[in-house]
């Protein structure tokens, strides 16, 4: 149960009786806590706890609420009273917020505030979505590299509340590139008169901003990092991303690889806040794409009309059939994308991946023919069909392996998602393959 | 590329040639970096580094290799070498690497090791796996509460180096409770002289050892969290775990979902690093498990027999239609699966998920009916056909979105992982309900 599933119904009151009161408990929660409630409230009592919070908080809670609430906050606000909350915002958080708002509203707020804040959003709205650069602060703290550690952690104090985090210290050359990073945890365990140049570290891991987040949240992972600091072409500091805001990144990446696989388009909000015709329209082209495939199996089918005909024992085990090259594939194809995801599988490794998967094809159909050719033996069908059923199997459940771990590889290596071979669609391919490979035998064998 | 395929082909000859320069370079590197070099190397070489790294190094290098590399390298180096790096592992990771250790080794480190520290290796590796508590760190930074931010901060020199983190000081009261949090920005930018109980938050997010993983990890991200304290019945601080910790815990929980909906048993190694026959165990069961339901298709078949006889127009229409309910079935459990995961969906909302999947699945299934009506009147298959066609596609569809929604909805009711309900099996039960569902309407249609 959320928090403000209890706060919510008695605040109304207990701001009227002692709005004073409810701030400091506000003071006291965590921001996120706080921002449930704000979501959970009517939109008046919102805006007043806002008001009443000051602009440093309710910066803060404007962080942390979904879009459309900021938006709908900040319409009732005002312009006026919402620049100086929106100074107050994170410089990733403040750019996010100012485009999602309408046009006139946007242009409003823009010609109140300060020009170098304008500037700022400007320069961080610029980078695609997805990238680092649309995930990076520009709030980071940065030292010259003649400092010393007791002015260094001076400047923590001063500048640390408005920084993105405190827990790095980048450090420039007099030419204004990153000559290296010194930790809090360094600065507060070295002598302070130490020069910073002699604690810092030079090996730093950067990033650049148009890279892709995944790639920037892989390095923070490997390399177990709090943020990860941002350079141009030239190495010069344009800013910082931390683990929180790669992590989210992370997670809806996740998400979109398992729906591509699961052959849905990736949806831009959750299950419940994505409108009925939307869904639809997500759910249908690639159903309608897999159907339109499938389609052609009837023409296959039709083909071995006359074989089907004098045999119908055959179309007992069609079934059986396409759905074993399909669970096979879709094993394989789930193993590899997601090896290919976490950078176990690099593409340079395609050919161990095919003679493994191929070994492991012939394995495996090989159990299911031998349950397969005695089921068929059990029922009677005679060593004609038991014969075209197991030889089958053995070829669907290969078929299925080989394409189903060779199909990400090569869209990852013509550069599009290997998660878009979604297993329905090598489900398809292998039944078509399944269906031609199965009565053609039949046809040889029985007829 | 990684940065070991460069250096170690020239390792061995600069180690000779001058040691002490290679394990200065190597103190500049990222301690990962090292660790990808020391996998690469030869084993006498990597035991070679290790010893002239010091044990401090030794051991943070230690923490990143794989388990079995850790154990053969201990193995080489001998009990008495590895006490003192052993040592110098942070307590999480060094009870992780004690289980590793065949019996004779173990015991032979336990016996060798400081008493205290033995103590806390046994109360660590008692947590089960997937457990906060085996993934926490007993190197915590605790304060009384009594204490001034400047004793704080010296604590924090003093104490730092062995810590977890130094980011968060967890503060006790005079009975040894949680009493609150400070974290060092806070403490960085506090007056020396301000008592650390005026700026301490006692709004504390903590959790218990024995929690899932994956729910601290969801606390950690929700709340922009670096660690989380770790507290026991009373209340009492046992342990801390790091954002670091449970994001690698996450994205391990994110593989076995994937693989479970793949139909693979989850694996516990890498992609290559599991051995064939491993890995045949690991696919087979589901692969029989799915071929077993699929067998009662063709029982089904065999029952409408005189229709398939009469008809063979129908078999050709077979695999579109199994593959559609598959489909559309596979779409809907792949999205509730990840709701669930991720916390869009709760269990209270099964109805409200039932009446919107079910008209999907009428809105998708109509869609799909209206081209296969289409396409049976344009092969000339006649207006019985096509009309069997177009009713059964509806009804398999809508039964796919239906049951690939409200499966993974029971699984986790009754407690059991919802990504169990891999989509292939219920694409399986989706078959035969398309089987039945085709055939009766043929029949009562066309006969």
């Amino acid at each position: 149960m959320r928090l403000s599933s209890l706060i919510v119904p008695d605040l109304d009151a207990s701001f009227a009786a002692d709005p004073e009161a409810v701030a400091e408990l506000f003071e006291e929660l965590h921001v996120e806590d706080v921002a449930d409630i704000v979501e959970a409230a009517e939109r008046p009592l919102a805006v007043q706890m806002l008001v009443s919070l000051g602009a440093e908080r309710a910066a803060e809670i404007l962080e942390c609420v979904e879009p459309e609430l900021q938006v709908a906050l900040v319409e009732q606000l005002g312009v006026e009273r919402a620049v100086p909350i929106v100074h107050e915002m994170a410089s990733d958080d403040r750019a996010d917020f100012i485009t999602e708002l309408p046009e006139p509203l946007k242009d409003a707020l823009l010609a109140k505030m300060d020009p170098e804040e304008v500037a700022d959003v400007r320069s961080l709205v610029a980078w695609e979505d997805g990238t680092v650069g649309s995930l990076m602060s520009t709030d980071v703290l940065e030292v010259p590299v003649s400092m010393r550690v007791a002015e260094v952690i001076d400047r923590v104090r001063t500048h640390g509340e408005e920084a993105e985090t405190v827990y790095y210290v980048y450090v420039l050359s007099s030419t204004g590139q990153l000559a290296g990073v010194v930790s809090l945890r360094e600065l507060i365990l070295a002598k302070p008169e130490d020069p910073v140049a002699q604690i810092m570290r030079e090996e730093v891991k950067t990033v650049r901003p148009e890279l892709d987040a995944e790639e920037a949240a892989q390095l923070v992972q490997h390399y177990d990092l709090i943020a990860l600091p941002v350079v141009d072409d030239r190495h010069r500091l344009v800013g910082l991303v931390t683990v929180d805001d790669l992590a989210d990144a992370l997670a809806e990446e996740v998400t979109e690889d398992m729906h591509r696989m699961g052959a849905v388009q990736p949806l831009e909000d959750s299950y419940f806040g994505t409108g009925f015709w939307t869904f639809v329209k997500k759910r249908a082209p690639w159903l309608v794409a897999l159907f339109a495939g499938e389609l052609f199996t009837g023409d296959a089918l039709e083909h071995f009309d006359d074989v089907i005909k004098q045999a119908t024992v055959l179309v007992f085990f069609l079934p059986l059939i396409i759905s074993s090259g399909g669970n096979s594939g879709s094993q394989s194809a789930t193993l590899i994308i997601r090896a290919l995801a976490v950078g176990e599988v690099s593409l340079s490794q395609a050919w161990r991946v095919l003679r493994r998967e191929l070994a492991m094809g012939l394995a495996l159909g090989l159990l299911l023919s031998t349950i397969g050719v005695l089921r068929a033996l059990i029922w009677g069908d005679g060593p004609g069909v038991a014969a075209t059923v197991g030889v089958t199997l053995i070829a669907v459940v290969t078929l299925g392996t080989v394409v189903g771990s060779m199909l990400p590889i090569l869209l990852e290596r013509v550069g599009l998602d290997p998660a878009v071979s979604s297993t329905p669609f090598i489900a398809s391919l292998v039944d078509m393959m399944g269906i031609l490979t199965y009565f053609s035998l039949a046809r040889w064998i029985l007829l």
